[in-house]
């Protein structure tokens, strides 16, 4: 038996908690498959006291997280502290600069700093692993970069926030507004009490700046990114794309389109519909769900837990093993020299399928109205609902669109907004049909 | 650069091409993901002159399989030859012996001889890779080996066969016969000349060998198994179960149970009922699903192509890349001295729901009689059907049990077969429900 591969824990909350569980539960497990026997030799948190369910018996306490990359009895450090700068990014780059490979669950830090990371690690041979960054049930970083890694990308869909998903698929199931089920989602521990990097869609895009550079190989780039949360999600939207036969899901998506003869990207993050009757239409819950398109394997979906400490302990743990058995991948998935900036398409020349819900008056020749201008910006519509009848009050209307142009659906609202017995801006979604669906 | 890492290929059947596509198609891609050029150095097949769609401009040719092994110039073989013995057995056990690592997409190869082939790897410190070999798309192997190192595996189901789940699919969807939709899937190319290897269960029995092994580091055991394939699941059968509301699935289950503080192994390779809207339900034509639960992870499924040039090619693509950049795992995981023999369950400890189809006289006294058997053996009913009535002939009768004793349900079944009114075997298929579905 060789060494026993020592690593050093910087945050023990929930998740770090969760991983020093798993590497005392299963650590004969993961000593067979990896050769090495895995060795908890110190943590730094800022709470020595606080019981965290766990014995850190004869494990060295570090006073500051930096103090770990100090030691050189490590093999690794795993970064648990989260945030996107910080303590967390001063860890991560202490320890790359000295050598010491870093496992880390910090999308945040990835997303915004990833390129500079990814360079240091390169710069000092030293890895960066982040498969616990995203969805951890599901070991969706592995399988872009190693898994399809004889494949062109073509396309990463997924549902990549559980808190989200939970929430949207809870005012599906009950009725109730986002408010309502946010306080649930708050109590049953699903959703934190500033829930802003959830429900705003910013964790779900940290994620999706990750999968976007592995898929096609392009420099992370976070701030290209326009982001749009559930927030503005009513209770009327999912009632209406539910008698569509439509599920609202907020989606994470990249795919390469050509365009003038180059490949460019597209990326969206933003609530849309799918059908609800297609596999991410059926991923209820807190379930994470990642969607691949690749020239070679052809579409594949995988669904798993995305967060809490067990599916994220075996996503920290899966790293682990692959730096103990001497496994070394590129950050993102090739040399950070490799990395292209992305191209992005011109979004007035997409085209897809729309949901646009309307508070209109309720008085004749309104829906002439919207129709005449619909028409003229060359926009047909495939179903129409109007409910309730309510004379001179607002009432809403809500369309369907057969495919077409962007930049035409964005002209249209605006001249649809402008019409006084229109009351408020159109709720504009994006229909979302994968192939093979 | 280092040196380009070099291949021998036997056997350019569909796979064979496939795979020379993909390294001329992709062949920059893989270069940056391995740090490697990927070069074709040398192959072998039956025929040099049949026209297979690739190029083999200046690549050498080997008259016989194991020729390759005898070349000083290649880092691994990659085995497409097929077939559990002959040239591909020799092929491998050649190539491994010669210390030469062998990729292959050969599940009867291993499933019959895998413990033999994993030792001659181990003992001549030469890869043997095989994510090929089950579910193309999915990175099955991958996900058990490294994926979920962490976990203590719970369970592993799978759709392993797509033939057989596109005759299924087929079936219900179309309501025609087994024999049918045989003939369509061979004309469509879904299913071999001769289709007994798939839709008798036995290429799906070989992927759960596989599977297993890897899932609870057991050795490789096809023997134990029994195998049930779909020739005998009859259009009454899915539309009863379709009207219960259920799917039937040719499923491969293997799960460790705990029997007298024991972990046992449960296996079954047989169609089965499962919820038509579950997610297995829901894999319609020849895709492949994959289920696991791990005790940190929970459950996971991904949903893929299995089977064909591009799903297949890009999981031997998988493999070239790992080998070319250094990886190395134990072919089943863990060392073969760690490989425990399985320890099965007794199956008359098990228990499950169970669907029951009878052929029984249409006259009065029948259904007491069953009814009666089914009580003594302590079986209870949650559902029934009878369809037709044609008195004095054969009609079906359809049950769905409550939780059961397997070994009681077996008994009341013989007894009913004895009862004179009843004119066949009962048809018997386990229901299964997995958690979270």
């Amino acid at each position: 038996m060789t060494e026993p591969f020592r690593i050093g824990i910087a945050g023990i909350g929930t998740v770090g908690a969760g991983l020093v569980k798993l590497i005392q539960a299963n650590g004969e497990r993961l000593c067979a498959r990896s050769g090495r026997r895995i060795e908890i030799a110190a943590v730094s948190a800022r709470n020595r006291n606080k019981d965290r369910g766990v014995s850190l018996d004869g494990v060295d306490w570090a006073d500051k997280p930096e103090d770990l990359t100090e030691r050189k009895d490590l093999d690794a450090v795993v970064e648990l502290i989260g945030g996107e700068e910080g303590p967390a990014l001063n860890l991560t780059k202490k320890a790359l600069r000295n050598g010491l490979p870093v496992i880390t669950a910090n999308k945040a830090m990835l997303a915004h700093h990833g390129l500079e990371l990814a360079t240091l690690a390169e710069d000092n041979n030293a890895a960066l692993m982040y498969e616990a960054a995203v969805a951890g049930a599901i070991p969706a970083i592995k399988t872009l970069r190693e898994g399809l890694a004889g494949n062109r990308i073509e396309a990463v869909y997924g549902i990549l926030n559980g808190t989200c998903n939970y929430i949207l698929s809870e005012m599906r199931a009950s009725g109730r507004d986002f408010q309502d089920v946010l306080k649930e989602a708050q109590d049953l521990g699903y959703a934190e009490a500033d829930p802003a990097l959830d429900v705003d869609g910013f964790d779900a895009a940290h994620k999706l700046t990750l999968l976007t550079s592995l898929a096609f190989g392009v420099k992370p780039d976070y701030a290209s990114l326009r982001v749009y949360g559930v927030r503005q999600v009513t209770q009327a939207d999912i009632a209406f794309a539910d008698e569509l036969g439509y599920a609202i899901r907020l989606l994470g998506i990249a795919r390469m389109i050509d365009e003038e003869g180059k490949s460019r990207l597209v990326q969206r993050l933003k609530p849309c519909l799918v059908p609800k009757h297609s596999t991410l239409g059926m991923v209820e819950g807190v379930f994470n769900a990642v969607e691949l398109k690749g020239d070679q394997a052809g579409e594949s979906i995988s669904i798993g837990r995305g967060a809490g400490a067990g599916p994220t302990a075996s996503a920290v743990a899966s790293d682990i093993v692959d730096l103990a058995r001497g496994a070394h991948r590129p950050c993102f998935g090739v040399p950070v020299s490799e990395l292209k900036d992305a191209e992005h398409a011109d979004s007035a020349t997409l085209s897809g399928r729309f949901y646009i819900r309307l508070s209109v008056v309720d008085k004749s020749g309104v829906l002439a109205e919207v129709a005449g201008i619909l028409r003229d910006n060359h926009i047909s519509i495939e179903a129409m609902l109007q409910r309730g009848r309510d004379p001179l009050q607002s009432v809403p209307l809500v369309l369907i669109t057969h495919e077409a142009s962007q930049s035409d659906i964005f002209e249209a609202c605006e001249q649809i907004s402008s019409l006084s017995s229109v009351l408020e801006s159109p709720c504009v979604m994006h229909i979302e049909e994968l192939e093979g669906e």
